[in-house]
């Protein structure tokens, strides 16, 4: 847990991500085509087992045990009215994470699938059951008037991020999702999204959670504003981060790197997670070859973030919940992928059994 | 099965068929709203969940138990050239949808469902193992050259699709799936969709299960001269499948109906089952209210076929394999948003907490 001590973790972090295995994405294909159906015809269905083999290094492969790692965090900007709930949702809804009761829990219970809640930086002082406390800080600062951290910060939640994977990977999960809450985090999340995209936050600003059509335009300019002052520098996924991030993107874009550095999938949920696998294929691209897309947002920036890291999600349920809610639904689909592709009959097979 | 002496079963059929049940439907949408999340949040997992209530008549029900009904039948245009296999293939794949090797049986072994597969028109005299024999005929005739069928036979395969699925809904079964096999049955499909869409087939004729780009002008001008040679009428569904159908596709058009008039949801498969879902469409609008998509098919005809039922599938997956795979695919979504429904906490539930 030195994650302070330890100062070159995202370092070697980095140096470990290695491209897909070519060889075992070859022998998958192989596989896949000769099941008895026309070739490529399960779609995706079959990319996603060309690309688990890949991640796996491994024809065959197990994706039995999934977990959700969900960070909650709040953000200054939130004072620029921004966000039409109340900021104290974040506190009094992420212990539910634990528990069960709220929405990813549920779907996750439905899966079999665990979920963590990971405290990166509620804005609470109060210890909440069964959360995880990692907190860097009760808030990041308003973007609007400064950066929303440090550059240090933004490396801390980054490490959090592939500390809470590594974890989790020794415990025997072999699909990670990721998941998030915090109030008012579509307008970071839409903050990285324009830098990375290039584009005018006007093109892709949505209502996130339910923001009032009125409000939209001050949403914009609040975002707009935090850009121009703060400057962060494109290119480089630690500085937007610090710049117009959060604490709880940061940490769901360095689960993605642990992810890929540990050689395992990483199931990206909705909008805010577009923002984090944005910033991690800015910080090495590579990564974006272990991610798996699960739902398009109903967000209008989901086509641009999808578009950069060429994600094409399996589920279209105009969700709009978070959490790491469509994550964990699709984990069903990516086992549904395994089944079919480890059972379903090969050509060879049927030859064999002379029929 | 007296379906050729029961000559009213389609008529009484259509008189079954009542709109949803809006006070069921208003109930659930009273505990959705109350579910602890921002409202409209879960998007379609909360619009499956308050049609189903609307379909059950209940604001609680049970999904529990799944089938895809499967037709096969073969085409007399596919002497026209228009596919890449030969025809032989449907008779030697149907039977696997009866044994559970084929892609929708090893689908639909995942998520727990039966799948059942009914002749009613293969290119064989052989008996198939395991297949039900409601065989109307050998093979359409060549819609190139005069109507697939006669009116008697269209009616007779839509009654066919009334009786299966009364039969396993009586079983108990309360989802039902269509899936299909027929070579070259994405010409009929595509012939089906231009008529009642009203649009040149040339905007949406595809590849089907892969035949080669250059064949594709040919297989436009095949379906556009047995529309203009046929003249099917595009207010009549009957008429339309009579003279550009497919035995399969009519069948899977009697599912629906059937499902409908006995108060049970469709899932609706690829492409072949939206030319059915539009037949259904046009024999009786109200039919649409039962059905539930399941994927976009990569078929380009997709969005307007679609668009005129105005169904929005759920998954995005690039299937084009049929079979009823993307419907039992989709079953599994439905379970989890039946699910969640039931067990995600609610506003109410929490305040008797105390939380």
């Amino acid at each position: 847990m030195n994650i302070l001590e330890n100062t070159s973790m995202l370092e070697t972090t980095l140096n470990n991500i290695e491209p897909l295995d070519e060889a075992s994405i070859e022998a998958a294909r192989h596989r896949l085509d000769r099941q008895a159906k026309p070739q490529g015809s399960l779609g995706k269905m079959e990319d996603i087992c060309a690309q688990l083999a890949g991640i796996y290094r491994s024809k065959f492969f197990d994706t039995g045990k999934k977990v959700v790692i969900a960070f909650g965090a709040d953000h200054g900007v939130y004072e620029e009215g921004v966000a039409p709930d109340p900021q104290e949702i974040t506190k009094l809804q992420f212990p539910n994470f634990a528990n069960g009761t709220c929405g990813v829990g549920t779907i996750a219970k439905f899966v079999g699938a665990d979920v963590v809640a990971v405290d990166v930086g509620i804005n609470t002082d109060e210890k909440m059951e069964g959360v995880l406390d990692y907190k860097i800080r009760k808030c990041t600062s308003n973007m609007a008037k400064g950066p929303a951290m440090t550059r240090e910060e933004a490396v801390r939640c980054l490490e959090i991020g592939i500390e809470m994977s590594e974890t989790y990977i020794q415990k025997g999960y072999t699909v990670v999702g990721i998941g998030e809450m915090g109030i008012c985090n579509t307008t970071p999340s839409t903050a990285i999204i324009s830098v990375i995209g290039g584009c005018d936050p006007k093109e892709i600003t949505g209502i996130g959670a339910g923001l009032k059509k009125e409000r939209l335009k001050h949403k914009v300019d609040v975002i707009r504003s935090a850009i121009e002052l703060n400057k962060p520098n494109p290119k480089d996924g630690i500085d937007i981060l610090a710049k117009v991030g959060g604490f709880e993107i940061g940490a769901m874009a360095g689960v993605i790197l642990g992810c890929s550095a540990n050689k395992t999938p990483v199931v990206i949920d909705g909008f805010i997670s577009y923002a984090a696998a944005l910033l991690a294929y800015t910080i090495n691209p590579t990564s974006r070859d272990y991610m798996i897309g699960s739902h398009l947002s109903a967000e209008p920036g989901t086509q641009k973030a999808l578009e950069i890291i060429k994600l094409s999600p399996v589920l279209n349920m105009d969700m709009r919940l978070g959490e790491g809610s469509g994550a964990a639904l699709a984990f069903n689909i990516i086992e549904a992928c395994n089944f079919t592709y480890k059972n379903m009959v090969t050509y060879d097979e049927i030859d064999m059994l002379g029929r």
